[in-house]
């Protein structure tokens, strides 16, 4: 579990470039990214049960996670694109928050990480929540948004100290 | 300062939609999303006098912002496509986070708030910052990604109790 | 109820060119589109009922044809940009077809018709439910997909002869 | 020619997921899909002949049926991205509809199948026939939107029974 | 005919930043701009009358210019989005040159000229040219790609010195 | 280094079509483009030295091209999509043009050149510059973008003749 020391987007002059990943191996590589949104309980009521379909909320949100995931390329400047072999988005109430839990696990076989692919799907995932939330809660917030596990490329596997796994 | 009682963007069947808007007022609307990126000490140093030229690495998420705001509505799925008239991202350090924190303002003259689009910069911004320096620290967290003040529109003015307007 | 008397998108000279509605009203504008997938009967059972909650693939759907009627001016070369107040996509069983019955209204205040948004909405709403369940049917076909009724605009109101409202 | 009993984008707690691909191999695939407007013979003889040049009103359908073809993942929710090899569409009359007949073929070398993105580029081409034409015909239709050919995979070669490999 | 004297897209910390345009005034404002493909005699040749229809080379790289004005909000930082009312691609072969040369011309009613979107579709329109020549030709120019003509805003009516309106 | 007699994206009927290219082989291939900007002196010495921080412009250039990079199919209607493995660009002065070169480095490994990518970033970063000092210069031009070096694929290694790999 070896990090680097030096910021590799930055090149020798200090400017920011797209990396060269031609001479990496291709190899199989997951992450999974964790995140949360925050709520009046009467919001997390209502979503779960109250005037909406607990499906369709949960849905669209899980929707617009994967679909990004496949845009990250072109929403963080110096990411390289990736042909993801899968995106799986997890929404799990949590009533201790209270609010909603995101999972984002994403996978490629590549010469790069997908960390920032899980990132950018749990993000908007929790994003999309606020927006369909927003007009009955004004104060949620998104927060924990984290790399939490990661297989495969020369960095090794590692997970976060404190995952369990649970979303 | 009025919240509604419902989802907007679900309808009556429960099912998902993009409401309509045509009968609202255009109005000159504005809103302030924050956001934050924690990080080790010595991640922080290096972005600010490292091995990378303060200027790029925030510059790069900067534009990164600005850009993923004028993509909201093709990101979170229920939003209107709006024509942005301004948006700023701004990013300061803040060594007893340690880490740095963004604040990006939208603005439109229009029918719909822009508190997505703010949002969706702030968001978007923090992940460029985590994709940068991801080589030399994995346990970044971004957290506390929330709306902090908003102006026009029906539901009037409001701004976040403990907001003080930093960053 | 006037048509015109020739194409409008290509130019004196022959050349297809985005045609300048600048001079045009910004006037409320509305468009119904519909369309279908055809199935085998128990493709659609499985839909319904099956191994798959309805919930899911229907909203898979519905937010693919919104999504997508926001993206139209960049799939149709000559469509002109819209700032779109309303979308909505409903989607229906019909087990006389049998299959699944698509049916999505588009609304804008400005100088151009949103019959295209409409049409591209229900088209990607098809090819979603198509995508789907193509691993237990590869004999769907889409059809019928066709503007059935248009509010608004010089060329006036009008519904398609036999066009009940339904999807 | 074995089709599945599942809907694999389904998983196994009902929801809409993008399915690992990562262990499939890594084969030649095309697939071939059609797709026809059916208009006024009128509108048919101007696109054909009349105050249009011929090539415009259908190159500019064709350019914008491949340009879809390669947006397809962007399109679809739960389309995986693909580095399609190749994309070509057709379209030719056929009077006795009247109207336009659009073929595309796309191809791979990759770990699923390109029908998706042919029916798009089918789609697609249909979609900007129309709106070309729609100030003289709006009552023209889609139909017959269909996969009739895929090869490579582990489902094998297939070819619809009707079909003779026109457009 | 006013020039600024500062660059408005950098604030007064020297950030660059999407400037506030809603107290600008929405008045009607075009551009035109111009560029070209330098050749050599024989690659002309095949474009106009060789192995390929002239239609088809010009066609695509038409509608390649004048799909990329729509997208130039997404390619260029801090550009506005517009709701272009029109764009036209013009292409005519010049054999002084040899080559081909290029107009744009873009419209707008709003808050902010189109200089950029005429500058985007002209600079598009050429590259596609020469990924249409390149495997006859690897040593093709594009050049003197500006702005000729620009009429409303605040800073009036303006023409090129030299600009007699010819592509 | 041999030059074909044909446009290959052209069919043997004359239409564009995207041009198989599954049997090619997977190289390491690399191509530069270069482009300038010429500008008045002053408006040079504004971008250098000026009210500008002079990161701050050239940055948002230098990532604007790096993002339309990996863009450039979905520009360019016949181009394959890619996974770039690097692209790099940098600017420089020259105050005997006077203005800003620009020079874009591309990387794959695939079966198709990259040379187009190459040449969509250099134009980007050209137009951004132009649009962040169009403000203080109505007359910059945009000239010289070619290929000036490439590597890999069958048609060999080449550099323009009078090429020395400054920008």
């Amino acid at each position: 579990m070896a990090e680097g020391d030096r910021l590799t987007h930055i090149d020798a002059s200090g400017a920011a470039n797209m990396v060269d990943v031609a001479e990496k191996a291709d190899t199989s590589r997951t992450a999974t990214a964790i995140g949360s949104v925050s709520m009046k309980p009467e919001t997390l009521a209502m979503i779960l049960s109250g005037n909406a379909k607990k499906g369709d909320v949960l849905a669209t949100a899980r929707i617009a996670g994967i679909m990004a995931a496949k845009r990250t390329h072109e929403l963080i400047p110096l990411c390289h694109p990736l042909a993801l072999s899968k995106v799986t988005v997890e929404i799990d109430p949590d009533e201790t928050l209270p609010g909603l839990r995101v999972k984002a696990t994403t996978k490629v076989t590549g010469k790069t990480g997908v960390e920032m692919e899980a990132l950018t799907a749990a993000s908007v995932a929790c994003l999309t929540i606020y927006d369909m939330a927003k007009a009955v809660d004004r104060f949620m917030v998104l927060s924990g948004i984290q790399v939490v596990e990661k297989s495969g490329g020369q960095s090794g596997d590692w997970k976060a100290p404190d995952w369990n796994g649970a979303a």
